[in-house]
């Protein structure tokens, strides 16, 4: 019942020992290095993998994605017919939520404009709506939005929830499909994206869209935080829209192209806070823990959680 | 039963036409343009008034603050004998909450790092520990520490607090007086300080304190978050404690003279955050409600709520 970590841009000898730690029994083999016997792989972690690469074995179970998202694996066009399963935990949720309610908080709190006042030593003090007068919008209402959508109202937001289905959840107006987006965008001072990457959100972030945004908000304007991914946005569009003061300021963890090419205007732009698409990283013994759990219910017969619809994309 | 307002620094005339959209009838009168008639000043709303001031109005009933704090007022040898009453309004605590979890979140989430890095277009992921990795302590368990300290508490840090006297609250740890102080700064890798401005605790944020900071712990160092009040903090050791490494960063909302003065260090040091003494402002209608719903229990022959205690100074 060995398990294979095929992880492309994370130390899988770091994550292998997450994995051996837990369960010291457990053959967990690393590719490309040492890939074992493939008739004896049951179990794959996989993370930005080559294309094909998971037909090699035969009797490959279950596939688990080494991150919120699976468009990764969505690019091989031969997926193993065995289910996909995304990482959903507590602790991914709690880094996603530490970065939306940052970048929320420092745009609310016009945090840039304080940098730049430190910077010319002026000490003055701008206008401050309260947080109940500036309404939050967040689009995708997964476990990770839920979660963002919560905390935010907590703080005093007016939160907004938006999803291809409908959701109810106490406290945050939820609103859903292509009938709800524009009420939904008419009423959001601060858009937050935490979409999956499918064939329907590509490009989905757009100068139409983001005219959409309320423009009569008590804050200094529309902002976008984009925590989902990167094909999601038109980044010629936000720039753009930066630039007419469509858009007042954004934050950007993911990107078309990453790791973001050097010639991005985006590095530059002094409205724009850039990250590393890290806002919530997969830390290993909390991936570790996940993916033993799920394959002890699996072998256990009960059934395995957070199985992906293929069809549907997440 | 005229209510007078002796507001330094902020704009008195937007302020009374609060009060007077609220309750039309209430006579309100500004100092000093326009005092009235002394005898019929019943209740005072203050900020920064100059000494001596309310001995001018003999019937005066009850003497409001501008503000959470007391210590403008206390300045004044010949305070009335009357109750003094501090500002406390779940949208100032809001406020205060709101500038706290930034300051929380964005050490914890490297943000000034993050800004060099982008800076110099440079995509790289820097240790990232969870919040519950992370030790914050708050000071002062008043009604602002205590709803500070249970939202960070929410978003996963490990919260503790600490004050003079021994306070219960559902997930954080309470730490109380001199004796429980080494204890709590030991584990405490954030420090957060909404202590309020007495004779106590003048001065009292200095190189010893900073040194009994936690140095082992998950993030990058102690950091020092002020937005109690700028006489309790020592900047001379601050800034020591900063170029010596003992602290890592500090946000700092108030200063020992304010407006912080244009030679000042601070202004200019790379891993201070200064602003302008805004982290929770009074926001004049809010201040309205509040001032109008205690008079009316006044009036009523209910007892005020925040009465403060001068013995003790809060």
């Amino acid at each position: 019942m060995t398990l294979l970590l095929i992880i492309t841009g994370s130390p899988s000898d770091l994550i292998a020992g997450a994995f051996s730690k837990l369960e010291p029994q457990r053959p967990v083999e690393v590719w490309p290095v040492n890939p074992g016997a493939p008739e004896d792989v049951r179990y794959i972690l996989a993370w930005n993998a080559p294309a094909g690469v998971f037909q090699k074995f035969p009797n490959l179970e279950i596939l688990f994605s080494y991150g919120a998202g699976i468009d990764h694996l969505l690019r091989d066009p031969n997926l193993p017919n065995c289910p996909v399963v995304r990482y959903v935990e507590p602790d991914l949720t709690e880094r996603m939520t530490e970065y939306v309610v940052l970048h929320v908080l420092l745009h609310h709190r016009r945090l840039l404009d304080y940098q730049d006042l430190q910077r010319q030593k002026i000490w003055r003090e701008l206008p401050q709506p309260a947080a109940s007068e500036l309404r939050v919008g967040v689009m995708g209402m997964g476990v990770l939005g839920r979660d963002a959508a919560q905390k935010l109202a907590m703080l005093g937001f007016q939160v907004a929830g938006w999803s291809r289905s409908q959701k109810q959840l106490d406290g945050i107006e939820c609103f859903a499909g292509e009938s709800g987006l524009d009420r939904f965008l008419a009423r959001t001072d601060i858009l937050v994206c935490l979409l999956p990457h499918t064939k329907d959100t590509e490009g989905f972030i757009d100068r139409v869209l983001l005219r959409k945004l309320a423009r009569n908000g008590a804050g200094p304007g529309p902002v976008f935080i984009n925590a989902g991914r990167g094909p999601i946005q038109n980044e010629a569009d936000i720039l753009g829209a930066l630039d007419e003061g469509v858009l007042h300021a954004a934050s950007l963890d993911v990107f078309e192209t990453e790791p973001l090419p050097e010639d991005n205007p985006l590095w530059t732009h002094p409205r724009v806070f850039v990250s590393p698409h890290n806002a919530a990283v997969s830390e290993p013994r909390a991936v570790a823990r996940y993916v033993l759990e799920q394959i002890a219910r699996y072998e256990r017969g009960e059934p395995v959680e957070n199985v992906v619809d293929l069809a549907r994309g997440y």
